[in-house]
C-alpha cells in the first residue's frame, strides 16, 4: 500500500518501484504504520515488554514522523507512566567552550541530580541542563551561578536559531531587514529566509562580490574602496548604509571580508572580516581574525554577523563592539 | 607545547586554557605530533603490530590533518607495501536511487571483484566504483553499462560538486555569472561563492524577497507580477533577464518559488518552484514540484538551479527542459 502510494506520488510506474522500496513497503506483523517521510515509513509495535518506535534515519525524515509517533495510544501509555524532567536551555557567544565548562564545574556542574551537557555547535557555545522534577530549584540555582559571570555572553535562553532571534526582534520593533554580503556570498541572507515566515521582515540583500558591484549597486564611493580596501570597516559600514537606503530598510547587516584560502596579504590576512549592523537609532560594527578554511571563516563571519544584529537591536542606540 | 601555541594564537592567558586542554596537549609516548586543527591534535603512533593514527573527529578538522598523516614516514611505509585500488565515481542527476540500484545489479553490480556503493545526496545520486588493480577491465565495463541507460543523468565522472562545474563551464566558456534569488534566498550564491576563486567568474546576486525589490532591483514589470505572480515562469524569466542586465554578466540564474510552510494556494502550492538560466546564446527553463519541508524544498531548488546552468552552459544555445 505504503509503495502504491509513493508511486503514485511520483506519478511513476508502481514497477519501477516494486523491487526498489519492497523492504520500505514491508510492515512487520502486529505493527502499526506512522506514514511516510519521502519514501521512508516509520512503525510504531508493542511487544509485551516494551513499545517500539522504528523512524527514518536521516534527521529531517525522523523528525517528521516523530509527532505521529507521540500520538499513538501504544507511546501515550507508556508516557502517562512517567513524569518529563526539567529542562533549561543556556545559549552563549564569545566565550570558549573551556571557559563555560570551566564556569559549569565550578557551579556544581554534572552530577547531583543535574545533568549539564556542554556542546560548541556552530560558533555557540550551548548548555543543556536536565534535572528530574524535585530537583527543579537546583536548575535555577545553577542556571543562576552560570548566568553571573557568563552573563555577557548569554544570548538566549531558548532554542531558537540566532537568525530567528535577530527577525524576532526586528518584528518586535516593527523594523525590515535587508543584507549586504561580500565574502559570505549570500550566507547571511540564506539563514534569515531559512526561517518560515521571515518576509515580514526581511525584503533582500545583496550579494555584492565583485568590487564594482559594491560601488554601483550599493554606492560604495570608488574613492572610498581605493583608499580603505573592499575588506575596510569603511567599506563595511558604507556597504550597510547602501543596503539601507537603497533596499529601504530600516536594519543592514554588511559582511566584507578575506575568505581565503587565496586572496590575503601581510596587511589584510585572511579571516580578516569586517562586520557592521545599521539602524534607525545607530550601528554597531565588528572586526574578527578567524582561524580556519574557507568554509569556516564564511560561516563564523555570518554567525557573527547575526550577533551583532542582535546586539544592535537589543541596545537603544548600537555602538562599535 | 601544543596549548601554549594555541593560547598565544588567541591571544589569552595560557592559565585560562590549562585544565580544559591538558588533555588535548597530551602527546602518547612515543607518537608523532601531525599539529593541530583549530585546538585538535593529530598523532601518529608506530607499534610492533601497525600503525596507529589518531584525528579529530570533525570531518573539516580531519581532512585539515590528514594530509599530514598521510606524509609521515610511517604511514608512507605502510603504503609502499600496498596497491591502491582503481576507484571511478559516477554522478547523477534526475533519477531515483532505486533506479539506479537496479541498474547497477542488472549490469553486474556488486561483488565479483568490484564494490559499488549507491548513495543519494544533496539530491542527485552518487555511485563509487572501487576494484583491485587486476579488475580495471571489469569495472570499464561496468561503467559503459551504467552510462548506456542512465548516461541522460549522468553529469559528472568525479569529485566536484555541481556549483564548481558551474563556475568550470563559465570559466572555460568566458562567461560571467549572477544570481537571482527569491525562494533559495541567497542559497545558489552561497553555493557558487563557497568555490575557493569563484570570484573570476561570479559577479554578484539579488535576493528578491519582496515582490517590489523584484520590481525595482531586478526590472520585473509590476504588471507582469499583477498577471502571472511571484512564482510563475514569466517572473522567473524576467529575474534571469533583470540581473543579466542589471549587474552586466553574460549568464543569470533565477529561482521564485514557495518554500512553505505558509503561502501555497490551489494553483500555486507548497513546493512549486521555477528556475530560469539565461546565457548569450539562449536559455533553459524548469518548474518543479517539490516535496518536502522548507529547508529541502529551498537546497532542492538551489540544486536545480545549478544543474540548469550545467545544462544550459553544456548546450550552446540552451532551451526548455
Amino acid at each position: 500500500m505504503i509503495s502504491r502510494r509513493v508511486a503514485e506520488r511520483l506519478r511513476r510506474p508502481f514497477a519501477d518501484f516494486q523491487a526498489g522500496v519492497r523492504k520500505q513497503a514491508t510492515l512487520p506483523q502486529g505493527a502499526l504504520s506512522l506514514g511516510l517521510a519521502g519514501t521512508a515509513p516509520g512503525v510504531v509495535l508493542q511487544t509485551d515488554a516494551a513499545v517500539a518506535v522504528a523512524l527514518p534515519g536521516p534527521p529531517r525524515e525522523l523528525q517528521r514522523l516523530w509527532p505521529a509517533a507521540v500520538r499513538t495510544a501504544e507511546v501515550q501509555r507508556l508516557l502517562a507512566h512517567t513524569t518529563p524532567p526539567y529542562r533549561r536551555v543556556l545559549r552563549f557567544y564569545g566565550v570558549s567552550e573551556s571557559q563555560v565548562a570551566r564556569v559549569l564545574a565550578e557551579a556544581g556542574g554534572d552530577g547531583a541530580g543535574v545533568e549539564a551537557t556542554v556542546c560548541a555547535r556552530d560558533f555557540e557555545i550551548h548548555v543543556d541542563l536536565v534535572a528530574d522534577g524535585a530537583d527543579r530549584a537546583l536548575l535555577d540555582e545553577l542556571e543562576r551561578r552560570l548566568a553571573g559571570p557568563l552573563g555577557g555572553f548569554l544570548f538566549s535562553t531558548d532554542e531558537r536559531p540566532i537568525e530567528e532571534l535577530v527577525l524576532s526582534l526586528c518584528r518586535e520593533q516593527g523594523l525590515t531587514l535587508a543584507t549586504a554580503e561580500s565574502c559570505t556570498g549570500g550566507l547571511v541572507a540564506a539563514r534569515l529566509t531559512g526561517v518560515p515566515g521571515s518576509s515580514d521582515v526581511f525584503r533582500g540583500g545583496f550579494v555584492a562580490y565583485a568590487n564594482e558591484l559594491k560601488a554601483r549597486e550599493l554606492g560604495v564611493s570608488p574613492e572610498l574602496l581605493a583608499r580603505h580596501g573592499a575588506v575596510s570597516a569603511e567599506t563595511a559600514a558604507a556597504m550597510a548604509r547602501g543596503a539601507r537606503e537603497r533596499l529601504g530598510v530600516e536594519v543592514a547587516l554588511a559582511v566584507t571580508g578575506v575568505a581565503g584560502p587565496g586572496g590575503g596579504t601581510r596587511e589584510k590576512p585572511v579571516g580578516l572580516v569586517h562586520l557592521h549592523a545599521e539602524g534607525p537609532a545607530g550601528a554597531s560594527s565588528a572586526e574578527f581574525s578567524l582561524p580556519g578554511d574557507r568554509e569556516t571563516v564564511r560561516r563564523r563571519a555570518a554567525v557573527g554577523a547575526l550577533h551583532l544584529a542582535t546586539q544592535l537591536l537589543r541596545t537603544d542606540g548600537g555602538s562599535a563592539m
